[in-house]
């Protein structure tokens, strides 16, 4: 955090970064959820406390949302913005309201690019964390890392 | 579409859905950005035609998030509801503003518990496409799936 920003020259697999944190509320959640994932257990406690949730969860596009903030706040300070090709998404447990969220990103590959020698993908774990440090999102994302120009 | 809810005891590999439509406003892709991936090219029109995208485009989590309503709002009857343990990601282009989006699903794999017999993961293909039937992401989702109560 604080960072220079980053470019491929800079990068090393195994390198850490931590982002800051952010509390999701319950009003957020459900208003989210409506307009974007409207299932009774992201909307209403009652129908919450009686699905296989046990009470309100986010929606996980909420979370997945909340995780791109914090990347993109300082969380992976690439020079060129973070630019996602896709990647892969697990939810391992539910993100309540008042969940304090913050993301740890570590780089696990680096993949040059064969037909442009100035870039390549990054693949990076990113996994998110609930203020007790249990893991609410891990996401292994597949971004673009450029050269000094 | 205004299908019967789905049981895993109708669930078949092969089969196929397909959601409704969605129009994505330039506001809205603007003001998605804006709480969850503050990046030039997601906000302002003269950043985005400088950067890669060569014009605005949305957040792929905003691709995501519209997936996810198309697919609760029908595109995909899951008489227990959408609930997604995670899967693939991938944006092969951009979102656009006014873009107008729908989903086509189809079932790729169905892994019955080993633990639990009423229940199931269902492996289901969601690719967006825009109105020109160009794929903007491809999802490939880990679905829970549960027989008649």
């Amino acid at each position: 955090m604080n960072q220079e920003p980053l470019y491929l020259e800079d990068l090393h697999v195994g390198q850490r970064f931590s982002s800051a944190a952010h509390r999701i509320e319950e009003d957020r959640i459900k208003s989210f959820a409506a307009e974007f994932d409207p299932q009774p257990f992201h909307l209403d406690e009652a129908a919450a406390q009686a699905s296989i949730f046990r009470g309100l969860e986010a929606s996980g596009w909420h979370t997945a949302a909340v995780t791109m903030r914090l990347i993109a706040t300082g969380g992976l300070p690439f020079a060129a913005g973070a630019v996602g090709l896709g990647g892969e998404i697990e939810w391992p447990r539910p993100t309540r309201p008042c969940d304090t969220l913050h993301v740890e990103s570590e780089f696990v590959e680096i993949i040059p690019s064969r037909s442009k020698p100035n870039q390549a993908i990054v693949r990076v774990r990113n996994t998110t964390l609930n203020q007790n440090g249990e893991p609410v999102q891990v996401f292994t994302a597949k971004i673009l890392a450029f050269k000094r120009p």
